[in-house]
């Protein structure tokens, strides 16, 4: 039993250092980058205040630990920014040799399980998988409406490609997110555009 | 509909500045203070990978809840460092204060269940509390001997004050994690009081 324990603390502190992993987004205030760790937990409460966003075969409690999960790949491979333009296939890869690594500290059942969990987050095709991929595309719209443009002005992001990359997977897994969303990014790129 | 909805977002907003609230605690780097929204996630990340040293039970997904919502307060009220000496009566009133205003931000059925949860927590009686509370004890000493002693030293603890703030709640909901703490916790503080 203390080979099993010693491993999982292992995997807990290794997992520590997604704290220090640096997103493009910013809090809610403005005032610095948010690190990978805070914005799992804030993404995790999005799901579950806003679950009845989401359609019936979703199970809340599957989605929350898919979340808790999704992002401690980072430590190996770091954020890639919505808006940046990373090779995806070079991404894939490092980020399925980090889940490799990082989930291989734990004892073999759990290893395999979180990998699993975390695939079929990637993969985005499970109504859960569907459901915890928009509520990860949700939030940073909603901050950046709030202080101001943030990673768009950043990134000269238009409101066409934040259809694209944000848009289609809201629409895919909580489409009243999107319906909520749209009115407000229509004024705000009109808005900064010049065009109202 | 938007109603409810713009009430939840209003939540998620406010709810973001859990990300400026600074712990005593150390990341286990020992580079900075932690803050609470980095810390939920980390020990919802230790209450899934050490869910086998639950009773039988313990329901690991409404742990997960527990520990998501169990900080919020402290938007409101700060965080009371666990070695610091607080009025402990006038904190549980800023607290009861903060549940009724963060809380109440969101629409009446999901501000009464959450604040019941976060009551159940607060209470330590049932036994999800007892675990997600002995869970919440257990990562600050991990990462203190991880970092030589971070806020032990800090706050001039000793092992007896350790084993009533920490081995005491740690016992009543995962004892597992208390038998493998305690030889690591002894030659710790052996070490530093130079008995050994
Ligand atoms: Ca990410």
């Amino acid at each position: 039993m203390t080979a099993r324990l010693d491993a999982q603390i292992g995997f807990l502190k290794e997992a520590d250092k997604l704290k220090s992993v640096l997103r493009a987004s910013r809090l809610v205030s403005g005032a610095r980058r948010e690190n990978s760790a805070e914005h799992s937990w804030h993404i995790m409460l999005h799901a579950l205040v806003l679950a009845d966003q989401a359609g019936p075969e979703v199970q809340v409690d599957r989605v929350l630990r898919m979340l808790l999960l999704h992002d401690i790949v980072e430590i190996d491979a770091g954020d890639a920014p919505i808006h940046g333009n990373p090779d995806h296939e070079e991404m894939a890869r490092k980020e399925a040799a980090a889940a490799r690594r990082l989930f291989g500290l734990l004892p073999g059942d759990q290893a395999e399980s979180f990998r699993t969990l975390w695939e079929e987050f990637e993969a985005a095709q499970t109504p859960d998988a569907k459901f915890a991929k928009a509520i990860d595309r949700f939030q940073v719209p909603v901050i950046n409406l709030e202080n101001g443009g943030g990673t768009w002005d950043e990134y000269e992001v238009t409101l066409d490609q934040l259809d694209t990359r944000v848009g289609v997977p809201i629409r895919r897994g909580a489409p009243g997110l999107w319906d909520w969303l749209l009115p407000k990014l229509t004024a705000f790129f009109a808005r900064r555009d010049g065009t109202a």
